[in-house]
């Protein structure tokens, strides 16, 4: 492709909008244009980096046995009902309503529509299992979208579902899609990690995110040398306990520590560590008040906390319920004499000795309660939020906590959708069994901005030359010398013709500005033609990663470029 | 691929909502299932086939110089509102509303937002022209979704728009998309017509459709042997002189009518031919009430009187402004004495003598009447639908009217959208011009229908290779059979790595039931593998579309499928 007969409107300037560099680059190198808050136009250099990931996508996808679909944008909000999510999706639906006053959704996701075909579809454990994908656009009415393609509102996602007769067969395709999703990122020239989730809205009750390791990302990862990461709503922590052993409990005395708020205020003012403070917090579990505990210098994990109580939400009691619970004004809480409320605990608790805790009373608290002695608790587990250095669960080695961008989640859902749409199959003794079902998802946009979050300069992108747009760009110094534009209409031709996807920058423009924008875009290999090294027979090979540059006779190139970029490269199944 | 892998839901059914042929085959042969009215999901077997189409498209564009991008399907109002056609869509145009409120369109075509994109992206004369183009999912809140994806709510188009500093560069680019358009078409291989059309709503002075000529289009096309084609709407027509001279003109006499309605009944009445009534029909032309004169055997054309009288919308006029207008009530309108009104006439009614009028009063009519003695016409002209039989206004020969689906429409746009949305450019004199645009669209989906409208018989589909799913299907009649097994496996890895798209009916089931789905879903050749053949060494080769079969040596399929499905057969570049 020539420069002038394509579109690629490069930008000096950041956008305004723009917190993050995949989301700046992406603007200012002509990949795509904002039309409204989270809603992007693709410019032809950004469809092609989509359609390149699109292309893995269904590569691995097909390799995986799943069979591509292409299901509806709208859907009849009945279904919605029927599985349940029409009524707790929110307001991250959007719900256009038909000239008949029918309510439908835009698909954020297609559990109801695929179980909806399936159920009418399949009878058999026969035709089980089978596995079905689309790529197509989505949507989600993001209260605050940002961070370009990261969070939009419209985007395209892969999304994939299993039907099987049993949990066993589920597992098998989930380790395949798993392996599928391992692939798919490799071959964008992703650095990943498949993380332990928590399943969140969606349900289900074993899943993965795939993250891409990046500051700007929204996710936070936990991770150990061991081989074990999660995020961090679902890392598990484990207490430790301490090395000197039980300290001889003290008397329990009620001390004024007035105006103090915090536990660190607290602790401060009474002269203690914070982690010897134990913080009661009240919350509302669908109807019961329910106190936990944690150390004063943790964070409650709410994940956790409805785990352990079994419940689908938790929110924090009101300071009138407090009152009315512990007889005290909310931040003075305390297990002591706390009656009538189920108390839980985090295990870190149970190694605590001497402790500060909430007196249920304005101003007050307790120096050196003792758990057993003063107060019980009904429940012991992990509760808290992990934090670098925390010890890892598996093999107790400090953890590190990373931001990452989730590209992809696999899920086993279960029987949550089949259930409650009644989705069922016939057994081998003919008896009707619930399908089991599994989800599998790939923000493809998403991905082409993680590739660049990762994999960029100060100048511009660096891409992989598997989501390149194109692989190598021609660039003629001076576009009015006629031996320099003959040899670059020559080399372009013969690389176009050898497989290479290229781009002839053929404006008429000075070469330091053809240079910034060849950075600025990206592509892995620029070929320059100017007058003085033409001089010498010869042409300059520039590695936009390495910075490295050879000169070669034109007549290498193809040699050359065959080994900079073999098909292995291009595809993704290797990378230089 | 093979059959027990894939999904291919086949029916033996048809859909009770199913009209068309088209309808029927694409959800017996498992191409697709409807949702909810008007809305798909394609399965694996048809979203081949969308892609097969899909690929066509883009290879044509491509090489036509148009530039692929992918706009979103939310719209802001604002841009709508801007350009006028949020008041004038109406109930066709989804418009979802956020969270936050604010209204939005389901993108049914993309003029806006093309338009908000260049106009602030180029400036130059120097950058056009420049053709973008898009497949996307696309929305249109149809009152009476039928057909199948012919008229469905969800679809996928290919639209492009043109930008250009004049009228001649337009239509250059309008000249090379009807080239374009007419390769797509004919590599799907579709028989069809580009015919003159009525702009419509979507402004714009010069327009062609794409007919694809089928029974059960919803489109009528008006066509003669000369060449000369156009839309029923669009299609103008040629008043003939009366071979006789003029009559002589009879007292003109007030006669009773009584009960009498229709042009047919008071004719009838009076004994003379329909065709010596002139009928007289009131409108309201955007304010101003017209009377339009039109032989009383013919139909109003309505995009023809709004032509004619140069305005965007007229509405026939209500009983009560008739009786103010006329003095009479509605059905007994008459030109004779009618005053304060507009009065224009169809051609015809130059040439009519001795007519019969309505007297504008109740079961009234007046007898020979004759225009320039009783009444007068202020402008004359085409204001009627053509018929079968009427006189080709190029050639004079009688023209034929087919039904048609209509698959593609290319329009000059002209500055409708440039100057109400303000887009404009810098001329080579630095001044400020309007773009001059064009816009151009494929039914995608609607094409794939099309073509199963156009290649079926009463036992399936029978798909052009360009656009098959799958290009050969290999049916072994006993899969118990080791022999049989073991030589349709090789069969089938062969035809597969030689570039044939190749399913592989692996199903244990009767060769009856296999056939029958073979022929349903429609595969250009199928390749029978049984026990008798193979005893004499031999496979059978049918044409799905002659059922010409052929006995050959199972290493003579190679070379026989190169001579009947040679590459340029299987891209639609010639068809066999």
């Amino acid at each position: 492709m020539r420069w002038t007969r394509t579109f690629i409107p490069t930008l000096k300037e950041d956008p305004s909008d723009a917190e993050i560099a995949s989301h700046k680059l992406m603007v200012r190198a002509g990949l795509m244009r904002k039309l409204t808050s989270g809603v992007y136009t693709y410019l032809p250099l950004g469809l092609r980096a989509v359609k390149k990931v699109e292309r893995i996508v269904r590569e691995e996808m097909d390799r995986a046995g799943a069979l591509e679909t292409l299901m509806p944008i709208l859907h009849p909000a009945e279904l919605w009902k029927e599985s349940g999510r029409w009524d707790v999706y929110g307001k991250e639906l959007f719900r256009p309503v038909d000239r008949h006053d029918r309510p439908h959704a835009l698909g954020p996701t297609h559990e109801e529509v695929i179980t909806d075909l399936v159920r009418r579809e399949i009878r058999s454990y026969r035709e089980l299992p089978v596995t079905f994908y689309q790529i197509q656009t989505k949507f989600r009415d993001e209260i605050r979208p940002r961070f370009g393609v990261v969070r939009a509102r419209e985007f395209t996602m892969k999304d994939a579902y299993s039907f099987h007769p049993d949990e066993q067969s589920l597992r098998e395709t989930y380790m395949a899609m798993h392996a599928a999703y391992t692939a798919v990122f490799r071959r964008c020239g992703l650095h990943f990690t498949a993380v332990e989730a928590d399943s969140g809205a969606i349900g289900g009750d074993y899943t993965h995110e795939f993250m891409v390791l990046a500051g700007a990302g929204e996710s936070e990862v936990v991770s150990c040398g061991c081989g074990y990461s999660a995020t961090l709503e679902r890392a598990e922590t484990a207490p430790v306990r301490p090395e000197a052993g039980p300290q001889s409990a003290a008397a329990m005395e009620k001390v004024s520590t007035p105006g103090m708020k915090t536990a660190e205020e607290v602790a401060s003012f009474l002269g203690k560590p914070t982690s010897s403070l134990i913080k009661t917090l009240l919350y509302d579990a669908q109807g019961e008040t329910v106190a936990a505990l944690i150390p004063g210098d943790r964070e409650l994990n709410e994940a956790k906390l409805r785990h352990m109580l079994r419940v689908d939400a938790v929110t924090m009691a009101d300071p009138e319920r407090i009152l009315e619970v512990t007889g005290g004004p909310m931040g003075f809480s305390g297990p002591v004499g706390l009656e009538g409320v189920r108390l839980v605990a985090d295990s870190r608790v149970e190694f605590m000795h001497n402790c500060v805790v909430g007196a249920n009373e304005q101003d007050c608290h307790y120096v050196n309660a003792n758990l057993g002695r003063d107060f019980e608790a009904a429940q012991f587990g992990d509760l808290v939020v992990a934090r670098e250095g925390d010890p890892c669960v598996r093999c107790g080695k400090p953890v590190s906590i990373q931001r990452g961008i989730e590209v992809g989640q696999i899920f086993e859902l279960g029987t949550k959708y089949s259930k409650s749409m009644k989705a069922h199959y016939l057994d081998q003794a003919g008896q009707e069994r619930d399908f089991v079902m599994g989800c599998y998802g790939i923000g493809i946009t998403r991905t082409v901005a993680a590739v660049i979050e990762q994999s960029h300069d100060n100048n511009g992108i660096v891409w992989p030359a598997s989501v390149a747009p194109y692989h190598i760009e021609v660039l003629p110094l001076n576009v009015n010398d006629e031996p320099t534009m003959r040899l670059a209409e020559e080399v372009y031709e013969s690389l176009t013709a050898s497989g290479y996807e290229t781009l002839l920058d053929d404006r008429d423009q000075r070469p330091g500005f053809k240079f910034k924008d060849a950075d600025l875009i990206g592509l892995p290999f620029r070929v320059v033609i100017g007058e003085k090294a033409l001089g010498e027979g010869k042409v300059e090979v520039r590695n936009r990663k390495t910075g490295e540059t050879t000169k070669i006779p034109p007549d290498r190139l193809l040699e050359k470029m065959a080994a900079l970029l073999p098909e292995e490269v291009r595809e993704g199944r290797a990378h230089n």
